[in-house]
């Protein structure tokens, strides 16, 4: 396969589609966010790229808690919205019913089909971007999208983000720590 | 929508389903891992979080070098055997063809349609893993899975992770930075 080279740039395959929830003085705010993951096991941490300029940096900053609301498929167009809107010129309190958990200051959607309620552990200046790392402090989750005690890929439909574009899930090609047991048998 | 506490967890919706590349002991060795995101758009920057315990971590270290390797849906076995077998024990330098690229020390696997060359800017040590933080030194990409000098999520057929299963991407729902001006004129 020839391979060419496309220069230095932000890529990444997938990402989740996220809105990150934060208090800004004193109201709950929501930015959409796909440069996120899992970033430890124990304690439970994730973390989320944030343009400096943003507005829900000023809410981190302030209150050292946020959050990280699961988007589905039917959402895509109020969560869009949430990425082309910023806070410092539009309201965006309104558009999903805040609930508070342990942590009293990062407000959750409660329309989201799961919800990661964080307390910030560290901030990583990387230049444009600050990476939050935040301590999972709660996973909130609609019960009827939870199987045996976890959120359920197939009750959530999740969207799946990539080249400015939103995808659902597609279909099953194979599981984690089994299929590569074939392999050990060639 | 009745919501319920799951407890603290590493939770994340959606993952990349990745192949990182480290140089332990001068020879080339691949790890499978999801939990990684972009981390900065200037200059770009992604993360992939390990666990300490993991052979990778010690070519991480000695290099300050690695790669973040695109699995597609059509090596789901050889992806998944690189999370089964350490390479403390197996030697895996011979499943996939290795080249070079900038860093003279970042193996990348030929046979993956995209290859993130990455120099070490920054571990942080959450507790379980360290989180890598790497700045992109180059992207290498099949040519035919490149559009308008991008790689191209279509052309990839990249591999999607959540609960432990692989999945293909699925269908498009949405674009970013456009759906969401319908919620505007609401």
């Amino acid at each position: 396969m020839e391979k060419i080279t496309l220069g230095p740039m932000p890529y990444m395959s997938v990402m989740p589609t996220l809105l990150v929830g934060a208090n800004v003085n004193g109201k709950a705010n929501y930015m959409t966010a796909a440069w996120a993951t899992v970033a430890c096991m124990a304690p439970p941490m994730v973390c989320v790229a944030l343009n400096k300029t943003r507005y829900t940096v000023k809410g981190i900053e302030e209150n050292r808690t946020f959050s990280l609301n699961v988007a589905a498929t039917g959402q895509v167009i109020e969560t869009d919205y949430c990425g082309i809107a910023s806070g410092a010129s539009a309201d965006k309190s309104k558009m999903f019913t805040s609930f508070y958990g342990l942590l009293k200051t990062a407000p959750m959607a409660e329309e989201c089909p799961v919800n990661i309620e964080c307390r910030l552990f560290r901030s990583v200046d990387c230049g444009s971007h600050l990476l939050y790392i935040g301590e999972v402090a709660e996973i909130h989750a609609d019960k009827n999208c939870v199987t045996d005690g976890k959120p359920d890929v197939g009750k959530i439909h999740p969207i799946v983000y990539a080249q400015a574009t939103y995808y659902a899930v597609g279909t099953v090609t194979g599981k984690a720590f089994s299929d590569g047991k074939k392999y050990e048998k060639q």
